[in-house]
């Protein structure tokens, strides 16, 4: 994962515990708890870094309060120097429904995070019904793609988009989503990405997402 | 969940913060993070408790370290006044294999934890290899049941056995184990989940397990 990720080209971790006051490290260790690594990755909504908030809008439910940046960081690493205004927290962990089919497509046209010409970038957290958890794990799958083609539509936008899906629900027992995906294309891409989401918010699949909030980002050349 | 656990027959959680010295209750918190609530467990290895352990094997990879007594508190539930020897933590969560078919088959027969006939308990941590993690989602199906007989074999054992898994492996990227499962049953019924064990360790399934500790309880009267 880490050698796709464009976010975490100059690795820190070995700054984490020596560059900063304690209070700051220790505030921040709290977000990820005491043992993580790679896996699990931090949003935080700062006032500078290298991407700039370009919208924040609430699809469904709660938004999250207006910032000016996000940072992006694999724990342990740290933020800036100062406090977020809100953290977001998610692990990378294996698929949940695809098929090895879909799997080998997927993996045959990807391409990974960090490429040059990917100047926006979007954040979307989403949250899935109690009744959506309730489902068998074949009455999900068939959800996911019979009905709603979750993966056939996300080929179709190949490799323009480059995505990570990071999973929350089992960090902890009262994460606000379930779900945080991390989205990077080209500016020229736009209304390709617009198409993608919006395909995805009329399928079946998303009567079943109770909150949503659709995070936009333009990376901050200064 | 919680209605269904003997374990938490005293709720305590609102003793959480004040029965203990600040510095325990910080101790106890770090293992689970600031945010949790009745979806995650914690297992700890102390000196008393209302279940004594009668053995710790190491099945596969390395075992755990002695201790005479095991408390299960759900988060943030406080432990005994004493520094536990080690602590396993996991949270329940949606079903990753069943069938809406065999969900049925199993809600029909199961019982809950906390049965007064009880008296015995296995907790058997497990984690899986990076081979299993890599496979797809029918992959991994294929193996659980179709080839394995997970399901199949444990309902055979139902009623007499309770059970309730734990995810860790997504809590963060360090974790000990992957899955931690909780069993009851009454003492006739030793041998009856000792061929259950038996059964699921020689399956295909078992052959990505690379590490298992089998650690048998028994309910402490005292």
């Amino acid at each position: 994962m880490r050698s796709n990720c464009g976010i975490d080209r100059t690795p820190k971790q070995l700054r984490f515990a020596c560059c900063l006051g304690a209070g700051h490290a220790e505030r921040w260790a709290s977000y990820y708890g005491d043992h993580s690594v790679s896996r699990l990755f931090a949003f935080a909504a700062t006032t500078s870094g290298e991407w700039r908030i370009s919208s924040i809008r609430g699809i469904v439910g709660e938004s999250l309060p207006p910032a000016s940046h996000l940072q992006v960081r694999a724990a342990p690493e740290s933020p800036a120097r100062e406090s977020p205004a809100w953290v977001l927290r998610g692990i990378t962990s294996n698929e949940r429904y695809i098929t090895r089919s879909e799997k080998d497509q997927l993996v045959a046209v990807q391409e990974g995070l960090g490429r040059p010409g990917s100047g926006c970038a979007a954040l979307i957290p989403i949250r899935k019904s109690a009744v959506w958890w309730a489902l068998s794990q074949d009455e999900r799958r068939a959800i996911f793609e019979e009905h709603s083609k979750h993966v056939k539509v996300g080929l179709m936008h190949l490799p323009p988009v480059a995505r990570r899906l990071h999973h929350c629900r089992d960090i902890s027992a009262d994460e606000p989503f379930d779900f945080l995906t991390w989205f990077e294309y080209a500016p020229a891409y736009e209304e390709g990405f617009n198409a993608l989401v919006a395909d995805l918010r009329a399928s079946e699949e998303w009567k079943y997402v109770d909150r949503e909030v659709d995070i936009r980002l333009i990376r901050d050349e200064a």
